[in-house]
C-alpha cells in the first residue's frame, strides 16, 4: 500500500449547472468516505486546456497534500493517455488527462516525480457509455489513491518526459518595449499579465500600455504602478502587483477588461513613457515556451 | 432509533446567489455535525419539477447511502405534502415535497419502501414566515433522519402509490419513424434523447435527424453514431452514446444545442437515412408514461 | 488557548469562476484540517458591502457555532483595519475587514463582545502581494480560531464603538403612508422590504404599492396580503411574509422584480387602499440608521 491522502483538489470544465460535479463527489465519497474535496473551480470555459492549466498553476502552491483532480477533457473516449503524477515527493498526486492541462502545477510543484497511464480498470467505475472520464475513470483513481493504492497499481509507468507539455506564452522585451500577453481576467476585471515587477523594473512608476494592435485599431493609455487597487483612485488605470505576484491591470473598483476591452491571450505593450523610438507597433508576437515536467534542481 | 446515516445529497432550485443552500446546510449542521453534504445541484430552473426530477434520476445511482433532500418546490407555503420516502431497504430516504420531483429517482432506486408526510413538527424549525421549507422542514428532517430518527417518528405512513407519479416522455415508434424528445441540454449544448441505443438498433450508423417541425422551419440533418464526441471530427453532427446510456445529440467541442436550435422539450424525429416514407411530419407528438413509484420485481 | 471550533460559515463578493474560495478554503484546511467550511454565498455582488452586510445578517442566526468569514472589501490592500469580533459570549467569532459589512450581523447576534485589529502577522501568510487578503490575513486567521488561538492574540484589541457601523435603511410613515425600501431581490425575483408585519398593521388585506416614483414614471399597484406565493394565484401581485419574517413583493411562479421593474435600493410606497390623501407622490426618500454594534441588554 502507498500512503493515504484525505484532501482531493477538484477543478474542471464542468460548471455546476448539471450534476457532474456532484456525482464525481458522489463516487468518490462511496469509494473514500474520509475524504474532503475542496472545490478550486468547475467554471474553467468549456474545453479551454490553458485557462484551466493557468488555473491549477496559481492555485497549486496552496493546496493541501493530497491528491489535485483536474478534468478538462475535449478528447474524453478517445484513447488519449489518462495519467497520474507525483509531485515533491509524494505529497501530492496530479491526476487527469494528459493533454497539458496538469503540466504548469507540476512545474510549479517542482516538477514530476513517479508517473502512470491509468490502464489499470480495476480501479475505474464500469459505465454505460465513455463520455464521463471525471465519474468514471479519474474520480475513482483519486478516491483509491487516498485509500493508500500505490501509483504503480493504477497502471503502467510512463517517463514523465512523453508527457504532452504545457504552454505558458512569454513576454518578449523588443526595441525596449514589452510585449506581453493577458493571462487571465478575474471577476472584478483584472486582467493578470504574463510579466512580473522585476521585468518592468527600469520602466518607471508610469508605464505607457498599448492594446488591440493585433486587432487594428490600439489603444495607448498610462498606467500607474500600485500595490492596491483602492489607491489608484477612481478612474485611473494602474498596474498593480497582484496576490500571485504578477503585473495586472486594474481599475478601482471597475473592470479593467471591460473599460480596455481586452480578454485573456490579448496582447499588451508596456513602454517607458516619453520613450517614444521603441513603438509598439513595430512589437510581434508574444513568444511561447514549452513547460517541462521533469523535476529540475 | 433507526439507521444513522452520513451523507445528504442535495438538490435544488435555489441556486447559489442567494444563502438559501448555505442556511439549509446551515441547519442541518446545528442538528447533525457529523454529515458531509454533496451538492449535486442548485442551478435546475426555478420551478422546474421535470428538470430536477431528471437530474435526480440521472444522480440517484451513483449516490453515496444516506438521505437525498430534494426541493424544487412552487407550492411551497400550501398544504402539498411534505414527503420522505426509504429506497433500497433502507440504505436511502428521498426527503421533499411530493409533487413528482422524487418519483423517477425512487423508481430508478427500485421503488418505494416506507413512506411518510412530514407532519410531526418536533422535527421542523419554527419560522417567521413558511415560504423556506428547505430551512424550515425538509432540511431538519434530513438532518434527523441522519441521527437516526425512524422515518415513521416523522409524520403519518402513506401508501406509496398515493405519492404523486413523475411524468418521463417515451419515445414513440410511428410509420418506421422514431418520435423523440430532449430530455436534457448539458453544459457543452449535449442534448439528451429519451432514447437508448438499443431503440434505434438496425437504424444504422448514420440517422436523419429532424428538429423544430412542431414550430413550423423544421431543420433536417445528418447525424452519425458514435462513442465520442472527437470522434466526431469538426462540425459533424453526432448520436453519441452518452455517460447514462442514452443517446445525445453532439458535435466536437461545440454546442448542439445551439447549432440546432433546440432545447429541453423539442422533439427529435430519428429517421433510417434513405428512408423516405416514413416522413417526419406525419409524425405526433411524443406520448408520456406515469412512472409508478411501487416496487416491481 | 481559547475556546476550539469547527465550522466556518464563509460570505464573499470573489463568485465562483475565478479560484478564490477554493484557495482560502485550502489555506484553512492547511492550517486547521478539522474545520469543515459552509459557503453561504460567494455571489454577493462585486464590492456591495451592503448586500453583504443584509445577506450576512439574514443568515447569522442559522449558522453553526463557529467562525464567520466574510470579505467583501473595495479597500483592499490599503491601511482599512481588518477585525475580529467575538459574539454571545465567544459562540462565534466574525473576521473580516472593518467597512460596515459585519456590523448588521454583530447587531442581530446580540452586539460585539472581544474586538481586536488582526495586526499580528504571525498568523497571516506571506504573500507576493497584497491584494488578496481572503487568503493571506482573514482565512489563515479564521482557521487559527478554530485552533483555539486566543483573540487577544491576533492583535490589537479595540474598543466596539469604533468600529464602523452598518447602515440598514428604515422606513418612514408620512401622512398615512409608509416609504419603504427593496433591500433584496431573490433568484426567485422576490423583492424583500425593510417592513415587517407589524407595520402594516391596520393597512388592511389589499394595499396600494407605488414603485418608480423617484425615478419618473411610477407604477401603481394593489397587493394582497399572502402566507405563500401559490396562494396568489397566477399574475396577482402579493405581498408575502417572506422566510424571514418581512414583507415582500412577490408573484406565483413568476418575478416581481421583473414584473415592476424594480431592484434593491429602490424606493417603494404602501398605502391603504382607498386611501387617496396620503399620496405615494408627496412621500420623500426613506431614512437611514447607524446600526451599533455594542451590546445593548
Amino acid at each position: 500500500m502507498g500512503r493515504r491522502y484525505d484532501t482531493v483538489s477538484f477543478l474542471t470544465d464542468y460548471g455546476t449547472v448539471d450534476e457532474f460535479v456532484g456525482v464525481v463527489k458522489s463516487v468518490i465519497r462511496d469509494i473514500a468516505a474520509h475524504v474532503t474535496v475542496i472545490d478550486l473551480t468547475h467554471e474553467v470555459p468549456p474545453f479551454d486546456i490553458r485557462a484551466g492549466s493557468l488555473t491549477l498553476a496559481r492555485s497549486i502552491s496552496y493546496v493541501p497534500s493530497g491528491v489535485v483532480l483536474a478534468v478538462v477533457d475535449p478528447a474524453v473516449g478517445t484513447d488519449r493517455r489518462c495519467v497520474a503524477i507525483e509531485v515533491a515527493d509524494g505529497e501530492g498526486v496530479l491526476v487527469g488527462p494528459d493533454n497539458g492541462l496538469l503540466a504548469p502545477a507540476v512545474a510549479m510543484a517542482g516538477g514530476a516525480g513517479r508517473c502512470v497511464v491509468l490502464t489499470n480498470t480495476d480501479y475505474h467505475l464500469e459505465a454505460p457509455g465513455g463520455t464521463f472520464a471525471g465519474r468514471d475513470i479519474f474520480g475513482p483513481v483519486a478516491a483509491h489513491l487516498c485509500n493508500g493504492v500505490d501509483l504503480y497499481d493504477l497502471g503502467d509507468p510512463i517517463d514523465a518526459d512523453l508527457l504532452l507539455p504545457g504552454v505558458i506564452p512569454l513576454p518578449r522585451e523588443e526595441n525596449g518595449v514589452l510585449v506581453a500577453e493577458v493571462l487571465w481576467v478575474d471577476r472584478f476585471g483584472n486582467c493578470q499579465l504574463n510579466v512580473g515587477p522585476d521585468e518592468v523594473e527600469g520602466y518607471g512608476d508610469m508605464l505607457r500600455i498599448t492594446v488591440g494592435e493585433t486587432t487594428g485599431g490600439g489603444v495607448t493609455r498610462v498606467a500607474r504602478r500600485s500595490d492596491s487597487f483602492f489607491a489608484l483612485g477612481t478612474g485611473a488605470l494602474g498596474l498593480v502587483t497582484d496576490s500571485y505576484g504578477m503585473l495586472a491591470l486594474a481599475l478601482d473598483r471597475r473592470s479593467a477588461a471591460e473599460e480596455l476591452q481586452i480578454a485573456a491571450h490579448d496582447q499588451v505593450v508596456l513602454e517607458r513613457v516619453g520613450d517614444e523610438n521603441g513603438s509598439a507597433s513595430q512589437a510581434g508576437s508574444p513568444v511561447s515556451s514549452p513547460v517541462n515536467l521533469r523535476i529540475t534542481r
